[in-house]
């Protein structure tokens, strides 16, 4: 097997030998832009290791590793005209750099591309990996949506919530796992079960990346600290804070929600000490502790070889050992 | 066989009984409004066509009738934000009614939706119903794509306005057509003809929807006459008045093409003029005729029953009877 960084690389190599621009350039200008530029191109990474673990080639899954990416990508298009987003891994967004309309055809067109690269499996994996897909899809489709109801939503539960990260993020990280047993043509239970292990991974990675917004640490966390806080987005921090809190705290932090103060790092602070005191941070911490260790629990079930599954755990530990 | 308007019937009942709105209700509302909107419902009634005309029963096509009617709403909803168009079937447009971002996310779910409702049928039907799909889905965006570049295009050529039709409008008829086909398991031979009637037909259509937009009777003419005119749309009659004046003429009509008057009449008068003048008006006429033409000699040459043909002729022949 090869290193993640072989993967990578054996991927982007793919990648940029297929995403051609042809005519209309407007329409296929955009693809190969946003595919182009860069990212830790994980989902992609998955299905090629996936496709390694159950004992088969994975120049077989670069097809369904393109589609993972192009599909990935696509949602990206989309959700930031949805959000208004200037920026994308540095870069000007799609819609910015041309307009809206480019960003919301070129994003379609996307769509029909992942499925047509699963054209080049036969009969039956075609079907498999175009039904996963398609219910993934709509999946991700809802979690997006869920995500936006919730900025106007009063009463958002924690439920809720969970079944919004697993929608919009997790689903797609067992997917890609699955994609790749699909084409290794494994035992189905070796497919449900890699799937389940993305998902439950992919949830404690959303559920970690709540928690760093706020209590990250600046030199390791990528993005802006606090910046969910200053955006008041109904986090799994958040929303257990409220629920864990006393009806005055709980009151609190709801007002802090409501405004959008200049000076940010007053609010932040505030809203931290609610999150510790609350004992919200904790309880992420130790949901986070749960989901990672479920997913290692649905590892050590999957019924192959043990140094067969040591890259998939590798994975997922250096997914999660961003510093707390 | 049934009648044009009893296959009608029977798929509004499908698409009824099958459109729930579930939830997320922001994702699913929009799709059940914009599809209980009416319409003529040609597209699927030529899938449940073809299926009868191929000797198998039109309740197995319902599915991929349904998934062709979803895919058609789906680029109505994303082509009226990209035109920022109001109203559509005399009703508030989906953009309009909630906003761009429920028409953005809305259509993505429809247009993989369509895709799921071809999880109903068996490995290679499945397959070469979405093999299809897709390739129409692509073409249909392109042929978006280069509508929107010939509004800015200095040269559009005759050739290249007919690929925009072809891939816009006609290729989505022929593959209504060829779908029934693949549902009733027919030859390949029967399937690809039945398209290319189909195709045909459409190409026939749109060229007949440019001319009746200018020189049609305002009693039958659904749309407002010399709408394409006032909006300096460049279609067929423009492009080949161009090529066929003189150059003064030509000069005249860019020129009228590029302003905008309140009083419209005056235009629109001068433009048909010119039209006629440059021989452009019966060229256009000639090749709605040729097309209409070979789509006929296109269906007499399918190796099935005459009586079989006859309901696609006839549908074939009211789509092209409106008063020119």
């Amino acid at each position: 097997m090869l290193s993640i960084s072989q993967y990578r690389e054996a991927f982007v190599e793919y990648l940029d030998e297929k995403i051609q621009v042809r005519e209309p350039r407007n329409l296929y200008e955009p693809m190969k832009y946003i595919l182009s530029l860069g990212g830790k191109r994980l989902r992609p990474v998955l299905v090629l290791m996936a496709t390694e673990i159950f004992d088969s080639d994975y120049r077989k899954a670069l097809d369904a590793a393109l589609a993972i990416e192009i599909f990935h990508n696509f949602s990206l298009v989309h959700d930031d005209i949805m959000d208004d987003a200037p920026i994308r891994r540095g870069k000007e967004t799609v819609h910015e750099r041309w307009d809206i309309n480019t960003g919301i055809l070129s994003g379609d067109a996307m769509l029909i591309n992942a499925y047509q690269l699963f054209e080049n499996y036969e009969g039956n994996i075609f079907k498999e990996l175009a039904q996963l897909f398609t219910k993934t899809a709509i999946e991700v489709c809802e979690g997006q949506q869920y995500d936006i109801d919730f900025e106007t939503q009063e009463d958002v539960s924690i439920e809720d919530y969970l079944k919004m990260i697993e929608y919009k993020t997790a689903v797609l990280v067992g997917a890609s796992l699955q994609m790749g047993a699909i084409v290794a043509e494994t035992s189905d239970e070796c497919k449900k079960a890699v799937y389940e292990y993305g998902k439950l991974l992919g949830i404690a990675f959303q559920l970690q990346d709540d928690y760093l917004d706020a209590f990250g640490d600046p030199k390791t966390f990528g993005k802006q600290l606090g910046g969910d806080i200053i955006e008041n987005k109904k986090t799994f921090l958040y929303l257990k804070s409220l629920e864990a809190s006393s009806k005055s705290e709980a009151r609190q932090l709801e007002h802090l929600y409501t405004i959008n103060p200049a000076e940010t790092s007053g609010k932040i602070e505030t809203v931290k000490a609610l999150f510790e005191n609350s004992g919200a941070a904790r309880y992420t911490r130790e949901e986070i502790e749960k989901y990672t260790r479920m997913a290692f629990e649905v590892l050590d079930k999957i019924e192959i070889p043990e140094e067969k599954k040591e890259p998939l755990r590798q994975f997922g530990e250096s997914l999660m050992e961003r510093q707390v």
